[in-house]
């Protein structure tokens, strides 16, 4: 397998020892792509998932390991695609995973609508207004400011793509909270399962992960926090299940 | 003091000696109340606060250990003003605390309109669409089921009386979550601090107490979560210190 500039492989799943090529550069993926794929609902013998803003792939390439189902990534950098589909040949999984360019706030032809059994996505998180907030490398920007698509347009997708009755998981920031519901109410994505995230005990909690399903009926359950540092700084047991399958 | 049928008198703060008038047959006041109080925002030194859906005025009560201002409660069942009044009384704190009788879905001539520093309200949980599903006991049904009053129509009357900038705390179920927060917007509440309350680790929330302000700016805080119950059954250090001060 080839690698371009600052370009490397990491284990993405050690045990079953998926690999996936990263760039401190271009993009790396973090532990939010992590507990997303295993927070999310997954169909395990077949159906069809797709990830929105999938980066270098890292949430199908951890979701192959749920599923036995189709998985597609869409992404908006030719760049990551490019990598991503590099990781997909090296784990040999091109039978499973397929990575699409292309910009999810238009039709993509190759993309059936009201199609997917689930949709996920870490989309890009910061809502800023000025140019002098985002960094100054174009392909972080672009993966964590809402420059090529804002949440409202994230949440509309997802809308678009899945089909009634199925699900659709997003990480995010609490911030964001009372946005992300009123877009899930408005494209009819019923919120049933919501988890907080919490840097350790006693802290704000700094991420949610959320899953709605299309056309669904109310009730919402708030799940048991999740921590991610003990009181000595390292991972807490669930985080190292989640992380290592420990 | 004067008690009625199944009447008692109970210490409402221990160390403080405030007492108030319960009986289990009409009302009593729950930790979801003593957790409300906790939570909510209170001017030290004077202002106003109003407690919507009062029952037995526990929530007064309860602040009027928190602040020097004034405190009102509106409560629409006569039987349960006139409790509120007498545990009022019963503290001589008839300066501090009016208890008045009125539907919150009405206007009420003694109630100023967007007058409040703070509004507080631990509303009936339950949207039940069928009588059978009531309580039998009239007075327990109206305080736990929206017979009365809807979850809109309490948030409409929170920012009714709340002033600009000034704040409203909910206490309620997370299953309503997405409601509160839709609600909370629609009538320029904007949701500033969260928390869920949890029976114990590993378990879903069973409570979540929000404050808003009105015509803020957005960026909510979820704070770290407040558990009930430890391994061993007993109240856990935070509760035992936010009921009994210890």
């Amino acid at each position: 397998m080839e690698l371009l500039e600052d370009e490397r492989i990491d284990y993405l799943i050690q045990d079953e020892a998926i690999r996936i090529i990263q760039s401190p550069s271009v993009f790396s993926y973090s532990l939010d792509a992590v507990l997303l794929a295993n927070f999310t609902y997954m169909p395990i013998n077949k159906g069809n998932v797709l990830d929105l803003c999938t980066g270098n792939g890292a949430i199908p390439l951890l979701l192959s390991n749920r599923t036995h189902g189709n998985l597609t990534g869409l992404e908006i950098q030719p760049r990551l695609v490019d990598m991503a589909k590099r990781s997909v040949e090296l784990n040999h999984l091109t039978d499973q995973i397929s990575i699409l360019e292309g910009d999810l706030t238009k039709r993509h032809s190759a993309l059936p609508q009201s199609f997917y059994d689930v949709v996920t996505c870490n989309p890009p998180y910061f809502e800023t207004k000025h140019v002098t907030q985002h960094n100054e490398n174009e392909h972080l920007t672009i993966a964590r400011h809402e420059v090529c698509c804002t949440l409202s347009q994230v949440i509309e997708a997802c809308k678009l793509y899945v089909k009634p009755g199925g699900k659709v998981s997003l990480v995010h920031r609490p911030e964001r909270l009372v946005d992300i519901l009123h877009y899930f109410r408005l494209y009819r994505l019923e919120p049933k399962r919501l988890q907080f995230v919490y840097p350790k005990r006693g802290k704000e909690a700094n991420m949610l992960l959320i899953e709605g399903t299309r056309d669904g009926k109310s009730g919402l359950k708030v799940l048991d926090p999740l921590y991610i540092y003990d009181e000595s700084g390292s991972y807490t047991e669930e985080v190292r299940h989640i992380i290592y399958g420990e």
